[in-house]
């Protein structure tokens, strides 16, 4: 079934312990629609200024992402960002941002992709992501991802946003924030009132945890490496495997969402064992099939 | 099989933010044999003064622990320790240590127990550790736990005593510490480089962590609650349920490691469920199967 993502595209500069990566393709809709379009089909919603050198078709190329809702805006600039990993590289600290394309109205959803069943709602102005929302006609499950400078500047925008999706996915860290919890049990418990029959809090290192309306809990320990060159971009491929996964089950229930979380662990184990997308690029089902067996064999007792 | 363990007993004064507990019973050799004495006979080797103002015979009371280690010393005084948990509780901070009974000579282990197979040397100075061990005869498995005031003080000592130990049971960021990595992988690797065959990384909130020399690992999360009331002794009981599961078995196999870690998370997680022992000693054996069971299923996709 149709997955539709809207997010960012960016040009990042990336510097962490292993190396430098200048000026490489970024963003949250990129990330995830790479990850996504190893389970379903994915329909790519976002905006660059004309300014972008890259060629997003070439990059999707082989793969079944859909790129009628890509806009190139004339007179604007394409999103940066830049920022640098150290220490365990749980954390990126920015080291700068400009907004650009980004800081402008949303891009438009097109006719053709308003009958999308599964949304993700990555990482944005929560104001605009419900203004994205609003053009898409039924959907059937709605995810959004969000962070700290939209819980402490809008955080009005972003109730009224977990008012209308169905899930939220969100890092550890950001999840306290928002819930006033030191607890993340209490604080995903406070989220789930807020609005979501389901939350997924994102742990870096420590992996990702689940706790829903229904009182279902799940935990899964992030797939064990030493090899970690670049962390940008693991949240995003995780919610890409996660959501693409939904898509092709057709459902979002507890059973299969544990299964699209082990998937997005996955997924983003191998975003991270290489700079930019590449680890994502080189990624086949089949490496992701056998990680999947060995993260399954190493939480089992 | 027999299980010996070495270790503290303390006067405990803690703070949280859900009230204070003062001079009550603490110290790691109790809190390890209460949550070993579920699963097996315990030895307990350990010192106090002659001011201890508890008998630890009643608190032992209707458990399988032999106290014929227990040194009252006179003209000594009691090891105290205050400390307090702040924020999401995953570390103490230390408010005051008098050491007093600890800085002396080690008590002696009695010659009815030097036939223990099954040995746990909970933490304290490694040149200490080391003599007691010397005192055993044929021990087939030798757990040791450690703290970054031996990592940072007792380099030397410590190193020895890992080259005569099995497993090391030690916490997340005192690995990284002794390892000098930040990577936990790595940083248990190369603990594995330094002596023992299995590594034991205890992550507070996001469970604990397995990695031997034979290439396996595991990874648990905690228990999931909202009721974190006094994080002490977290650790203490996780390793007597470890250690009390192995010492039943009779094998300190993978497979047993695992199933040991599993009791160990959940008799810790009803640990910090009430302040000081009380979490362990209103604690039962149908409580631990339930909530076993309820771990198993958190982690099952």
């Amino acid at each position: 079934m149709a997955l539709l993502v809207t997010g960012s595209i960016g040009i990042d500069t990336v510097k962490t312990p292993h190396g430098v990566s200048e000026n490489c393709l970024g963003g949250s809709a990129v990330y995830f629609s790479v990850a996504a379009s190893f389970f379903a089909p994915v329909r790519f919603v976002g905006v660059v200024g004309c300014d972008c050198p890259f060629d997003l078709a070439d990059v999707f190329k082989g793969r079944d992402v859909d790129l009628m809702g890509l806009e190139v805006r004339n007179g604007s600039k394409t999103f940066r960002w830049a920022g640098s990993y150290h220490g365990s590289m749980n954390e990126a600290k920015t080291e700068g941002v400009e907004l650009n394309v980004l800081a402008e109205k949303p891009p438009v959803v097109p006719a053709a992709f308003a009958d999308s069943k599964f949304v993700f709602l990555a990482n944005t102005a929560p104001a605009l992501q419900q203004q994205l929302l609003e053009q898409i006609h039924n959907p059937t499950f709605i995810m959004a991802d969000t962070m700290n400078l939209w819980i402490e500047n809008s955080l009005g925008d972003l109730k009224g946003l977990l008012k209308k999706v169905h899930a939220l996915v969100i890092n550890d860290g950001e999840a306290r924030l928002l819930a006033q919890h030191h607890n993340i049990i209490s604080a995903a418990l406070a989220i789930l009132d807020m609005g979501p029959e389901v939350v997924i809090i994102k742990r870096g290192e420590y992996g990702s945890m689940l706790v829903d309306k229904k009182g279902n809990y799940f935990i899964l320990p992030a797939y064990p490496t030493t090899n970690v060159k670049d962390p940008t971009g693991a949240g995003d491929s995780f919610a890409g495997a996660v959501m693409g996964y939904i898509a092709k089950q057709g459902s979002a229930d507890v059973g299969v969402l544990k299964s699209a979380m082990a998937y997005g662990t996955v997924v983003a184990s191998y975003t991270i064992e290489q700079f930019s997308l590449h680890g994502l690029l080189d990624l086949n089902k089949n490496a992701i099939e056998s990680r999947l067996g060995l993260l399954k064999d190493l939480i089992t007792f």
